[in-house]
């Protein structure tokens, strides 16, 4: 397996991007259970999330989702996350919140709404420069309920239609990373279904625009691993949006649903070449049940662990394995590195970095739980509508 | 195949019970879409439930769902309804829309919240006193979303105590009707998550106790029918939640995803004599985006249409191509009362009861629609949280 | 609705190809159930799907597999067909059943078994020049079992060589029809699992490489109507491979297990201009249980009358419907004609033709099951493995 | 965490029973790959389990198909396996693999065939006297591939009818395990679909009669951990048929696919009193692409290093934080577990009973492989169909 120090130094270099929605509430159709301690602002999410990145190390980038971290100064709020070893990541566009959004957005057969929605879009890019932010994640709630309700090819006209005109928006070194989705909230045709018809925009838009990765967005069954190495092989991988799920877009904690699809998908980015600044590895979960700090370090902590692993495979023996037609042997060189205990490792590797060893423990024993459901009294506790 | 006269004779017999929740708003976790003229209470949405009786003439009853139509006098509500020539149905309870319930009802390690979750179900059964209603529909929305959350074991024991509670308080004639689901909102496991289990509970229960098949509750590619079949085979089955889904539990108007399906459906409901009083033949949908009054109609129609169409087999042809072991032929046989287009004889049907022929067609002649939208201003709009 | 004169113009031009292998022994791993009367040769499966062709006046292409179809003289084949009012249609290649493809074929990591698999695909480019068939379908049994087991990108790459290698080969006029399977028989990852993965293939090869969608192969609640038009779209749809399942790729009778599913893609042919020369309309089913002729008889007219209700649908009335944003009255219109009984539409046009209008009963009436269960004693059936 | 020496006491006392047929050739529906060395008996299928329980230790029992192990004297095999330190587990019965079972065996439609195929039954009962099994496997390939094409409950009577029979005749101490399939090979409807369906049959038979959970036979997302502790609960879980999957019921190796749900599968079983002689872990696997007994060895250490973690879980702790809703707690107890490297431990456990710590390389040293290659030339090797 490859050397512990190699490992540590690769580790060293993945920076983990959170969400700030999911430092607020969030819930299923049927209820929102509203916790104690939650953020009401942009600002406030900021600063659970330098908590994350105080005790992981490895969370320092945060996404926001416009309009629900609308702000007054964006370049304040980088300042704040700056101020807390912070920076400012994917600027998140939501185009299906607003009552004219029922029967889509950019995809919408009114010519009208497909106006207001665009020009949300181009704001988002307004907000990416004001922010320093590199790349706009577009996810579409787009689609259909019914058999007939609108015409399919139609709706792609128009969505490509849109997207050209948002990438002709982008500056220098800003990218459109473009996010597909199995179902939901559509129930009969979505507009981005699937990694393919997100490539094949992707394709035509050009080089700054890649396919987003959501573990969460797939049919049953579907072999997410292969998807990632067919995006790397192509250069059209821009990142993940990491979860996990049992049933559909469950939005558990990455890692909690299935640790061994974790790991292979880990594996192809780092086979793939994919470990790298152009693969942005981003959290987007839902803590419906459970605290939403420690469940995010938790979450940290576990694509941390999947790529150790993946990172100590050993890759000639692998390749040896495979060239071989070795079918038992080649398992189990990637089985040996997965059934690898690294949490020792991954213990270290935090203390070298004057990190306390187990992160989870040491937020615990922070006191900012305690702090914050003592100091966010009144006021509007964020959320997903908020 | 079958008498036109025998079939609508049965048809006639047919009542479908729509529910109160379907005529307020609804939508998914990303976003409820507020409709014009939503009803603002239980008596609203009797009135709107009386426009659908009126058409269609086959859907004389209406469910309640406890808290949202909670009233301070029950036996006005029946007696609204009867003026309006509607009976109450089931009693829906609500056990999932409270803080408290964060981590279950009945099944919470929490004998506190256990017991308030009990005394909900009990009141359910008073309102039944009060409404006439004769079955009280109960699903659990409890489960866990991570491993190791809670014992599984354990939460069937306090499921067990809960419904054995329940169920001593039945009265005579009345029944407790326990639907499963396969996940949502629970996404590890769910307490009752398939027939096996609701089954097995009403098993030990006894008589009164009965399963709910809600088609749309099943994990991918389940066979329903033969879980009606078998539930019917064991005086089990209590009744339907109708609605029709591509994914999940999307509750889109049944019969619109798989008509087919609807129709083998009714085929072992005709075929394995649950045509008749003991089965409830329920609508448990979700509106989104359709204009919620017609999307009913259209519904009750489509049940309508299934049932004609399995009425319409010729069980001894079918029976005959069956013993012979004729593969294709009995098989053509169901095809041939599923490709009949039954639009015409419901049509005659409806005429000869002094109906309209086309429902949806009368319906939005009538002016309903605009009365409620000019009528209907102000106030709080029913959903699903009210 | 569109007028029957025309939908019967557009139904006359219909050819549908029905695939040699078809009139064989099929079964599953646990058993093939051998049928009396079955073909012992290609010569002999061309003689039955002439009779498919008798009766239905819509199935004038066969489809050929080779080696299974192997023969000395394929312009004496050829000619053969011919002499039935049949031609031949696509040749597939099979690259999966010997030894030597353990672990794949153009995707294997030996060398040498890719030189062996790509000289049987050049082979298959051969026989097309000596039958006059315009297209090649590739479907690859290649993945992996096992985690690890194979590099995934090596194998796209080996896949990409061999494929450029056939099309390089291809003449004037000739196609190369790309298929993808979720999975089975490889339980891991398969090297062209989907859609996207065939069309970003087909895209490089250049304009004579189109997909094939084959009914089957999907994973669970894909959209397959939404894969089609996108397909249609993009210039890149080369056909189908009709059949019909409630699991996996079950290859039950096309339309036997969702009719509404089947109705829906055809409406996505016909609206989005697939209904010509360029898509070709194949069956690829395996009659396991059922006699093979009736049920290759019945599957041509589940595919006529699919086609005939998609095109009756009033595409006027829903294109206006869609752009209002009438959800239920775009449905509506769909719905309409889904639920017309287009089988007297269908048998009208069969006496128009000089055909029996109940294919079937004609096919039973003509004594030909007894024949070949008279003649065809003795030597080895056909199956596919032979 | 529990002490590492009650972890392997528990350990010690795990018997795995593999399968005879395992260690024959398999495949799917497309192609069989013969690989080398494999028995041409039952005899060599004993001479080889041998193998896998002289380096793990744990795999002292196997598993018998009747009519592919059937031999003349079988208490003359018995003894075979004992002399090589094995006993005979489970007789499998077959009533799928002659031509009279195309339409079923014991739920067909014609009373000749179900008695054909109970004698079956019978037969294997007078088996397990010869042998001294103590269990009769059930499973049924019977269903139906069409819509009509049989009666649903006609076909339960038939079951339940012959599972009466077979239990009548079953001796002292011998039990009858029915397992439960979702589909395959029939596609349409399967008359043992589910665990409801096994469960309520044996219910009635009585307490003889328990469940088999294959782990490869459910429907895409079913939470099987789940069902385990219902049939632990209701004392009705007979045994394990453990293999993986990816898709449909691939039968790859136990743990290949998902090794965290085999850990939860063992958690339940562990936590709910099934580690004991009541619960039968057999495997039931097809190696199609890689040598088998290597396969099987690697199984049985899966299933260990399952069972390990499991044993491992600190069930105090776990209970504290269930009964405390500390939902992340509780879920990390769990973790921990699971996240613990247990191959150190194993290979101390095999290292004090006088085994190699690595039973594979030890296997590969044995120079076995070889010599069967060696030494079974000629002859008709084992397989499903023989």
């Amino acid at each position: 397996m490859t050397a512990p120090s190699a490992v540590k130094a690769a580790l060293s270099s993945q920076a983990i991007e959170t969400p700030s929605w999911a430092y607020g509430n969030s819930g299923t159709r049927f209820k929102v259970f509203a916790q104690q301690g939650v953020p009401r602002d942009p600002w406030e999410k900021l600063d659970d999330a330098a908590q994350v990145q105080r005790h992981t190390g490895a969370a320092p980038v945060v996404a926001l989702h416009i309009p629900w971290d609308r702000v007054d100064d964006y370049a304040a709020l980088a300042r704040h996350a700056r101020e807390r070893g912070l920076r400012l990541g994917a600027i998140n566009a939501n185009v299906f919140q607003e009552d004219d959004y029922r029967l889509g957005s950019v995809c919408h057969p009114d010519a009208a709404v497909r106006r207001k929605a665009l020009d949300h879009l181009l704001e988002c890019v307004d907000i990416m420069d004001a922010t320093g932010s590199k790349d706009l994640k577009l996810w579409f709630a787009d689609g259909t309920n019914y058999p007939g309700q609108d015409d399919i090819r139609a709706r792609q006209d128009r969505l490509a239609e849109a997207l050209a005109a948002v990438y002709e928006r982008l500056g220098e070194g800003q990218r459109l990373l473009l996010e597909y989705k199995f179902f939901e909230p559509a129930f009969y045709t979505t507009d981005v279904p699937d990694w393919g018809t997100a490539y094949a925009h992707c394709l035509k838009l050009g080089e700054k625009a890649q396919v987003v990765v959501d573990t969460g967005h797939h049919a049953p069954g579907t072999n997410i691993e292969f998807i990632v190495a067919l995006l790397l092989r192509e250069g059209k991988l821009g990142g993940f949006d990491f979860n996990s799920r049992f049933y559909a877009d469950d939005d558990l904690m990455v890692g909690a649903a299935d640790p061994f699809q974790l790991f292979r998908i880990m594996c192809e980015v780092v086979g793939g070449g994919g470990f790298g600044p152009g693969v942005a590895f981003m959290l987007d979960q839902c803590h419906n049940i459970e605290p939403k700090i420690p469940a995010i370090i938790r979450s940290v902590m576990n694509v941390q662990e999947a790529t150790a692993k993946a990172l100590l495979v050993d890759r000639d023996a692998l390749a040896a394995a495979q060239s071989a037609g070795d079918v038992l042997g080649a398992n189990a060189v990637l089985m040996d590195a997965y059934n690898t205990d690294v949490r020792p490792l991954l213990a270290e590797l935090r203390e070298e970095s004057g990190l306390d060893p187990d992160p989870v423990a040491a937020y615990h024993r922070s006191g900012w739980a305690e702090q914050i459901i003592e100091n966010r009294k009144g006021g509007q506790q964020a959320g997903w509508g908020a």
